[in-house]
């Protein structure tokens, strides 16, 4: 069996008692039950996770998969395909928008080459590469099977081992000129959505660029004939390898119940990927921001969850993963430190009733 | 000439040339222009309030407007009106769903009685208290003109005091059962909005009680028939002394130059009111969250503000306030820490071209 196949078959539903027991713990707050929307679901989902009511995040992450995309020379973006190797190389430096985000939340960046079309050497980067870029979806499949599965079993392998160095919460994120056609091209195939209401206009392509974009993306699906039935199908004639690698992110942070966040569009697709290859990896899922990519309102809705941040945000590299691990904290912070009813001085028979009262009004 | 008077005048417009100087370095940084969203805009607003482009926060406090409301007797809210009085000296032990998050983000709490029915007696509870409790505004003038402008000065004390302490962003929080109610019959008042179209269902009123609670405030409109160009009237006639203290804070943390934050709908109305005693308060105004009172909609639309939080918060007591605290920082952080496009290697021409091409492309 493969890694990809002991993984799926490991991974089980996050543990439903704790999570409802959490629930219980928050609903004696000494608030309105639900006032603190998000705030509540996010710690009971934690508890559900952990299965512990009271939990603490000690070590975190952003997983940075680095690839590139053949599809770049058919002008789908038009910014030059090296800025994948630059900026790959930047992470380490803690100074781009996910290195100063992680920096202020005291989050590390676990950065993976796992498909960077230049060869990449520094010691800060993990050296996982599947292939140098993939080829062009627009002419035949961007990979071969084979090869969607090891990216996946790269991210897997990642998370399996940021487990066993005590990390608690994941990030994942991407650095992948052409990325954006890519996991559109990828969620269209697996939501049968068509393309022309998943491509954004972006920030300000011109009709030309935009009628190109489109048509690239459907004569890769038009080409390649994706089995919408078969992620890994999907995944290896229009996906990348920094989708499939966060894909693997996903399972393997089910396999080793830790809970892992979702960043904007491209990783959103990869969860949706992990999703369909498992359902029960939901259960281990945050969403972070609502990004200003459109399209990313199609896998919320398909994945039922709710971002936390509305910050008009489009950077990618998991950009928006550090935010949401501090809403994170300040809810498993709420739910082990806030006061109960009965803390507060009210008496249990009053407390209860006051919970009721207090919440049908609204108060 | 009143502290009020004396402070309407003082107020200044944010410094734009630092504002624009901001922007220019935030758009220099190794980033599509806008792709941080309103991580951007933050900390360029900033800028302009501080008058520097790179800024830290050194001290951070929500300030909460603790005040009871005569409108109680008229069944408007369920919940005993003591619950105001029992959460006030809750506060201190910083174990209420505002003091968690304060004690999680690093705030201080400033726990301020502007106006609670009971004698409130607490070392480290502010007594400021213009009258215990307002009038029904359902039979009457919620208080005097007189007494409105004293709440107002008492949030202006407050901010001058926390300006002279060093505390470089605040936040606006309430505590007292009713205001609900008050903060809608302003904002209808204040927007010449139909009580129909703002009062919400709340979280499980029966169609009775909203029935009532509706019959309540368009009783107390036709009653006191408050004049909507005069934010006093408004607020002495159906306001609270909380929505009034809060306010002051607006005005006091614009002539102090200080940023300040609005929780949910009460400190919004609150920051309205402010607003239209002086427009320019707007350019110290951040605000937190998309609270579950669905009338804040009404608000951010005329203050033409957005909210960088979505989390189905409606608890109050200014406690979406430390969680856009931490975004703000954030934010502050990364114009900071973050590298230009020289930084990260790529030459000065070439930024220029990759900064247009980046963006145009939405990568």
């Amino acid at each position: 069996m493969t890694l990809l196949q002991e993984t799926i078959k490991e991974i089980r539903p996050s543990d439903k008692k704790a999570l409802e027991e959490a629930k219980l713990h928050i609903d004696n707050l000494a608030k309105p039950i639900g006032s603190l929307g998000k705030l509540e679901t996010i710690g009971a989902k934690f508890a559900g996770i952990t299965g512990k009511i009271i939990n603490k995040v000690n070590k975190k992450t952003v997983v940075i998969m680095c690839a590139d995309n053949g599809v770049c020379e058919e002008g789908v973006s038009a910014a030059p395909q090296n800025i994948t190797t630059l900026m790959t190389y930047c992470f380490p430096k803690m100074t781009t928008g996910v290195g100063v985000l992680a920096e202020f939340t005291n989050s590390t960046l676990t950065i993976v080459d796992v498909g960077v079309k230049d060869e990449i050497n520094h010691p800060k980067i993990l050296s996982k590469n599947v292939m140098h870029g993939t080829n062009n979806m627009s002419k035949g499949p961007a990979m071969t099977r084979e090869q969607a599965i090891k990216a996946i079993e790269v991210g897997i392998e990642v998370v399996d081992d940021l487990a066993k160095q005590g990390y608690d919460l994941i990030g994942t994120g991407e650095m992948g000129i052409g990325n954006t056609s890519t996991s559109t091209a990828v969620m269209a195939a697996l939501l049968s959505l068509n393309i022309d209401e998943v491509v954004g206009m972006g920030a300000g392509l011109t009709p030309e660029q935009f009628e190109n974009k489109k048509s690239v993306l459907k004569r890769a699906l038009d080409i390649n004939k994706p089995d919408n039935e078969d992620v890994i199908d999907v995944l290896c004639k229009v996906g990348g390898l920094d989708i499939a690698g966060m894909c693997g992110c996903f399972l393997g942070a089910a396999k080793n119940r830790l809970p892992i966040v979702i960043d904007g569009l491209i990783s959103g697709v990869a969860a949706l990927c992990a999703y369909k290859l498992k359902p029960e990896t939901l259960d281990y899922m945050f969403a972070s921001h609502k990004s200003e990519e459109k399209a990313v309102e199609h896998l919320f809705r398909e994945l039922k969850i709710n971002p936390m941040l509305d910050l008009n945000m489009r950077l990618g590299e998991g950009s928006g993963c550090p935010l949401a691990f501090n809403i994170i904290e300040a809810s498993l912070y709420m739910v082990s430190h806030m006061a109960s009813f009965n803390q507060v001085g009210i008496q249990e028979e009053e407390s209860k009733k006051l919970v009721d009262i207090r919440d049908k009004n609204n108060i």
